[in-house]
């Protein structure tokens, strides 16, 4: 089975950045594969809401424990590890999609490129995925997509 | 979902060490729980191959990558963590069933403890698990299973 | 004792970009602060060289084993983490700063800001240190040093 | 320079106890060799007492921030990892010296042996020390100190 990681802020998202997220959770699990993320709140809660809507598997990888989780969450891994365990987010995908963000979302872009795994950055969807959508860094560029439905396309294809 | 962990030798292991992995890994599934393991060979490859027999999930917590997973494994977490992985093995488990075992089962079984995590040794399988099944570590006790059949009445109840 | 670290490319780097590291590691050593730093080669082994000629001391976080450190590692850690060892390199440090630098570089700077450290990026070093230096991600500021001088002057405030 | 790391609990020790960790602290540096330490209280602390006492250099491995090393800690490598830090510890180490220990030393003892360090217990100072001195797990022997002289003798032949 394919597994996709959705990365992006825990904090509180906008509307329309919520309901990107959530529709690219959506289009994971309708394409069979697992959704694998940071299993809290924000970017996260939406794609992980939006995957088990469609029925899929997803995979949580929390910092402290299962009551961090939110609800949609079907498998936890917990790993008392800090912003460490942003190398388990990105190295247990095979291709990152990326939604808005902050600077934990920049650690991430850098550790997938670091690990050649294919980046998706949703242009539209601001914060360091805006900043960073189209750019290349030391020859691995971070895809740019226009669109949810551009953005599950290049994760699979 | 509870969430319970076999740990025990990657190495090759006796028929009859074998074959008690793989009726836990029965055991668990037919409980309703996800089965963690490392996920590649010996011990762990006994347990996954019985949870996947009984329509179980199965998650590997990987060394390097998808490709060290042996057949049954569902979810691959890849960690390029060394033995620091084993913090996760231990962490994402409600219980841990200990099977044999060598130094990493040793360090698997004082991180759980460390993590008060129940820990389940069974005893007639050998190793570091027969060595401490019944020991008390600091006030924290290895449970000491006489049969697969209790191993899994300890580790649920 | 202050702790300091210079993050950039193992990689070869041009003869300015070696040369801008290996004053910053002069400067850090005259301030009297440890230099921290993956250890290895590239901007790492220029900083690690210049802290070594002022008489500093020198902390290498390294991937694997002692012999990978350069001549001028004082105290090796060592890690078997793979790219996870960046969160040490960044919150062992009171100050980072960025030389040059590609995708590890990248997930650095973000696991910094994340961790509320200071990041200085050298903007004249090229690479993800001049991409960056002077944004602001999440409202967290990567400053933008003009010089080696304006560098060690911005980290040591 | 070598690297010793001596290994044991946080919590309070007994003054017996704690003057074996001293000695053995002080051992390390009159050797020349750089202690490494999980940085903090109980044996940790004796032991970093000790070292510096001798004019040793003292590196402490500490889970979230430099406020939490005791007064005798020069480097400070803050992880923010939990227990996998225990990896750094022993894999830092060209030998590893336990001294008593529960839950946490058992761990670093597995980890040590996976990682093909030397580890010496001293086997009158209780705990998992006491407990695993002379045992061989999976073909690896945990070599029993009788005493501090015992336990650096081995630690550095």
């Amino acid at each position: 089975m394919k597994q996709i990681a959705v990365i992006g802020s825990a904090d509180d998202v906008t509307g329309v950045v919520e309901e990107m997220a959530e529709e690219i959770g959506r289009g994971i699990a309708r394409r069979g594969a697992v959704l694998i993320s940071g299993g809290r709140t924000g970017v996260m809660e939406a794609s992980c809401r939006g995957a088990k809507a469609e029925g899929g598997l997803v995979v949580g990888i929390l910092p402290k424990s299962k009551e961090q989780a939110n609800r949609y969450v079907d498998v936890a891994i917990i790993t008392d590890m800090g912003d460490a365990r942003n190398v388990l987010n990105v190295r247990s995908a095979d291709a990152v999609i990326s939604v808005c963000g902050g600077a934990g979302t920049l650690s991430e872009i850098g550790l997938a490129l670091k690990a050649d795994r294919k980046v998706v950055a949703l242009k539209s969807s601001g914060g360091v995925s805006g900043m960073l959508a189209g750019k290349t860094i030391a020859g691995k560029t971070i895809l740019a997509a226009e669109s949810v439905e551009d953005a599950l396309k290049l994760a699979f294809e």
